[in-house]
């Protein structure tokens, strides 16, 4: 069964593109506030930028504030980029930005929705309650998880530039994040966990790359955040 | 305008119990694996402990499983204690377990979904994002927000039990969830912020009480995770 990341890699060589490609219907970008204008403007971005698409990131918030409706919305929007995957004749994969992170028998019903019911590829996911949140994501072989690491926003820092005194690794006193970075790469026994670090933090990628040196990277914060590259 | 932890307080009061009732309908719990057998399975329990519930707490992921429909039924489950607390003359406060944590713009929709759309009167947050991901909550001063703080699940040390080094406070080395509660006094300035301290860390509730001696805690862990009171 190919992993995750073959398939990512597989995609980027398709595509000759390292893009990912957000999906945020925010509603003052809408020309209506309903869910259909909000898929319509996920489904027609998805088609002018399909051929620079290494993955595509759907944000369950802009779905989930239309309720019910929002909901089929985001499944067709999903459809649509599958579609568009056939259309191509080259997968893409789509990694749903929902940052879930719960106890693991409600985490079993997050992975189900995503994994199953959604048939989403990826998930991103908030660290904050340990690996036992994680696992049931995990249990999915063929599917992947991009934990929180650092985050794009201003704020970040409030938490995850804190720094952590541990008794293992290279050295003892390291951001959260940093730590972070190395739990997940001894989390990583399936080859299934990349990592979100935001790209307007360049000085953490740095220490996050040391930290995790196999683990792909999600950088958001490129576009509307300002981030570099 | 009233506080949400007055609004609780007197809830309290009318029913004389804090409990606050979970509403997890877990497919091994349901006759069938279907939205309606989840709002049915809610609604019977709301109608049997509505007269000793402080707060009902249903969890989001146990709704989304069931997409669209899921949507529908936590609606209807959250349509069914208003109509409970109409009968009996009290208002029952509904806190929307989601432990959602996202940049601002996105924490935005998803506070419209929680508070506006499904009108929820609380929400559970991750704190990992740090103050920008919860200010767009606390900005509807009427409801209010339990932030994770120390959670009930075996995993919850593997972030929250770290040692982080502050420069502020009485002491300057205290476990990342002791900081997590210090944050959480500081962010208190509209009074509407409480925490989520499971009930199955008894010391550690010991140590946010003395940290966040002015907020509400949300203790879960108390039935079928095996906390104690």
């Amino acid at each position: 069964m190919e992993s995750i990341f073959t398939f990512l890699e597989r995609r980027v060589d398709d595509c000759s593109s390292l893009l990912c490609i957000g999906l945020d219907p925010h509603a003052k970008d809408l020309p209506a506030p309903t869910a259909i204008a909000a898929r319509d403007y996920c489904l027609t971005l998805v088609k002018q930028t399909s051929r620079y698409a290494a993955a595509f990131k759907p944000n369950a918030a802009f779905f989930e504030v239309f309720g019910a409706e929002g909901w089929t919305a985001l499944q067709e929007v999903i459809e649509g980029i599958k579609e568009e995957s056939r259309r191509q004749g080259s997968l893409i994969p789509i990694i749903l930005d929902a940052k879930r992170g719960d106890i693991a028998s409600t985490a079993e019903a997050y992975a189900k929705s995503a994994f199953k019911n959604l048939d989403v590829d990826c998930i991103t996911l908030s660290p904050y309650l340990g690996k036992d949140s994680i696992d049931p994501f995990l249990q999915y072989s063929e599917k992947g998880v991009f934990l929180l690491c650092k985050t794009s926003n201003p704020g970040s820092g409030d938490l995850q530039d804190l720094m952590v005194s541990t008794v293992n690794g290279p050295s003892s006193t390291v951001p959260l994040y940093e730590h972070v970075a190395r739990l997940a790469q001894t989390w990583n026994t399936r080859g299934n966990i990349g990592l979100v670090v935001g790209a307007t933090h360049v000085d953490a990628m740095i220490r996050v790359r040391a930290a995790a040196p196999d683990l792909w990277f999600l950088a958001p914060g490129i576009g509307a955040q300002r981030g570099g590259s």
